[in-house]
């Protein structure tokens, strides 16, 4: 039915080396949302929790920052869309898919997080670019993982 | 002390294939959580950020939507549960794991999360519905993550 | 160039049996989250939905009791950290790391996601105990992702 895993998940399948690289770099991306949101609650002296109020006599407890929310609820878009990339990637990776498609797919999905991240969290663009970026993203895992539902069927 | 991943990780492997095939069905399931807070977001008029609201006078930004919150919970509690059954399910497979348990185990996983989003999101049923529908899939995940622990210790 | 993952997703390497191992540990502790909030909401009779309220006459839909929150934060921090670690983590055994390194630092982030866990839900402790185990577990998967991305390059 379909080559071993030994083939695919192997540094010499550039598809798999490519999800490797994008993954990593999207990784990466994700984990400097937290860097974000601290810059914003120190710039802002808004924190979450009251032991966290310990530098300035106006630091404060709020949920309500419009600053701080934005860069959480990208943040959890990164979680809604990226954590399922990972998942799908990888199974993707295992139907040894066209190369040329795969790794397009994959750039794709990376651009389009970045982009969505600077448009929703660093410098407001307003829509359609972050409509744009999340399509841009969010089809292509929808056609991964129904790519594995059809190839394990 | 047990098989290689080649053997296991392989479409050979009937436990991987019901995993690979569950984990995608769910993947796409949680993937759609995302169209279903946009469809509350339009018909009820109501954006998270003042940059969304571009198509009608009406459109406001408010975070106490019951029927948008409703589905972010459902969203939310799909973060906190599938993506760990996804690591937890891949490990197991791992354990080379009885196929009768296993594909079952997957089954019961996959239906119980369908239903919990359906309960909760789609047409609200009373408890114990949501109740029952999440432990299906949390006791199994935990399950299969404890398999893994006494099985590498 | 590398090693195939045959060599390496293989319980013969120590380094792949220590992230399976303190992985499935972190997937029991992060699981382990929702039963924390369930105890929270039942001690303080504070749902997130109507349907939940069946118990007492006295319980009660709110989305601001603190000790719930504090759960929450805690539980939403763990996906923010946790699952990428995982993802992380499984990369870099793919890079073949040294097995010293490796080992230490699947234990090290363990240890500080336990830790985070314990000072901020448990036990409030106060700063900088939550920072120091929140940064003790975050640099080592920012290393990790850095390695895969320098690697596979």
């Amino acid at each position: 039915m379909a080559k071993d895993a030994l083939d695919l998940l192997n540094f010499k399948n550039e598809v798999f080396k490519s999800y490797l690289f994008w993954s990593s770099v999207l990784l990466l991306k994700m984990l400097l949302m937290s860097l974000l949101t601290g810059l914003q609650r120190f710039r802002t002296q808004t924190f979450a929790n009251p032991e966290d109020c310990l530098l300035s006599k106006k630091d404060k407890v709020a949920y309500d920052n419009p600053h701080i929310e934005r860069v959480r609820r990208a943040h959890l878009n990164d979680l809604e869309n990226i954590l399922p990339f990972f998942i799908a990637g990888l199974f993707y990776v295992l139907t040894d898919p066209s190369a040329f498609l795969a790794i397009n797919l994959f750039r794709l999905v990376a651009a389009a997080r970045i982009l969505h991240t600077i448009v929703y969290a660093v410098v407001v663009i307003p829509q359609p670019a972050r409509f744009l970026a999340y399509g841009a993203a969010y089809l292509p895992t929808i056609y991964m993982a129904s790519q594995v539902v059809i190839f394990v069927f």
